[in-house]
């Protein structure tokens, strides 16, 4: 049973952020990850279209026997989490309900809390609401940051304009006491360090770490932990371009893909 | 028959940069605008998609009783303008041909031409064939732009964030000579003033006013211009949030759209 695979999927390569935090704390753990770069992005789709694709992403990773599903996206984890644990007889854990718990962890009710997501996850309010379930007094400042996905998928994080770009969506932060921000987008711990810069007192959660460490827990929980000791092996699939894919890749895995392949769950 | 609207359809708000240049020369004439924005961006997408979605918008303009039709959009004209020339009877405009027609008259032979757009117009090397087929001995030098729309459609053009973006695109064309730039996206005249700031001795072709310009030519050869003096009636369909249309073309008019309608050319 501990020899199979974690599976994880995203509809590009921002589930790549979590995949890295998944091996740092999981390097003996086989991993299968499938990004769905040729219907990417989500964010824009109908959850009626977002659930479809992902009980397809979902039932391409089963069928390769995985013993674990991460849904390493904010937006299907949103939307269709519900459905792929309807469907699947093994845990699906998503980032958002992770991150939460985390948020609740560092900051006290009473406080202010600040939530960075895509448009539609902070349309979604998904966030919002499942905080404010937990800790009803805090102040929760919803702030949707839609450049900072393409500022992050063009490799300008290190970039002047980047900075500018986050100075800007922190505005509504200025000058006040917010003791937990929350990355509710798997792109954005690759601006972590500026924007710690930008917001120095402030706890900065992100999705990919408290999902990592949740994914770590269930398999202690489940016993489900790989005993073999030879090398774990990690495989990548793609329904759109592998070389795109290896190239971005690398940033958010923070070192090298070694070899993609392309796989198509659905009917062209 | 003069008194027939102009079909104008984009992918999304880019064309309405077109449309725009469209009312100012020839203020008198009835225009119906398509943005297929539920369906946005095109840019990504196969061959085969692009070609079948703007048969899609084509169609659901012709049965408007148009007398022309404008392709406003950079990844349409370059994929499918034959296709839809072969199936409609009217006269049908794209914004390639128009802005190398500008480009021609304005450079010299010899001289360096930059073409900037967005990923996938540079690399259907467009603009690049069909200038060096003109212009044999110049210069081409493409440059891909992704987070040009972004920034844009996120209203940041006048943003310090936005200079710099700019800055960093134009970077392979510092201490060179470069007689004419062409904007291979209808997103680009909104930044303009910016790029001109940025290379100054440079003169700018810009797709939007040079396909007004060869609509008006084409109404005047096929003695078309309607003559009535009655108000031009000017219509907007979408396939998406008309809300969100509205409050971002209006940046791209340069004015107030009045009302937009929700239009499905497609079975969804």
């Amino acid at each position: 049973m501990g020899s199979q695979a974690i599976g994880i999927f995203d509809s590009g390569v921002g589930g790549l952020t979590v995949t890295q935090q998944i091996i740092q704390l999981l390097p003996n753990e086989n991993l299968i990850y499938f990004g769905d770069t040729a219907r990417v992005p989500y964010g824009e789709k109908s959850p009626e279209t977002i659930i479809k694709y992902s009980l397809e992403n979902a039932r391409f990773l089963m069928d390769q026997d995985i013993k674990l599903l991460v849904v390493a996206c904010n937006t299907v984890s949103a939307y269709a989490l519900e459905e792929l644990q309807e469907i699947c007889r093994i845990p699906v854990i998503g980032v958002i309900e992770p991150g939460i718990e985390k948020v609740i962890q560092t900051a006290q009710d009473n406080q202010k809390i600040a939530v960075l997501g895509t448009t539609a996850t902070i349309k979604s309010e998904i966030y919002q609401n499942k905080i404010k379930a937990r800790l009803p007094l805090a102040e929760i400042i919803p702030i949707a940051c839609p450049l900072l996905v393409p500022l992050v998928e063009e490799k300008f994080m290190g970039h002047p304009a980047a900075r500018l770009i986050i100075q800007e969506y922190l505005r509504p932060l200025k000058d006040q006491k917010i003791s937990t921000l929350m990355l509710g987008c798997t792109h954005y711990p690759l601006l972590k360090e500026v924007i710690q810069e930008e917001i120095k007192s402030t706890v900065i959660v992100d999705s990919a770490t408290s999902c990592a460490e949740h994914v770590c827990a269930i398999l202690d929980t489940k016993n489900l932990r790989r005993r073999e000791q030879s090398a774990a092996q990690r495989r990548y699939f793609v329904s759109d371009d592998p070389i795109k894919f290896q190239t971005i890749g690398k940033e958010f895995l923070g070192g090298l893909i070694e070899s993609v392949s392309v796989a198509f769950p659905f009917s062209r």
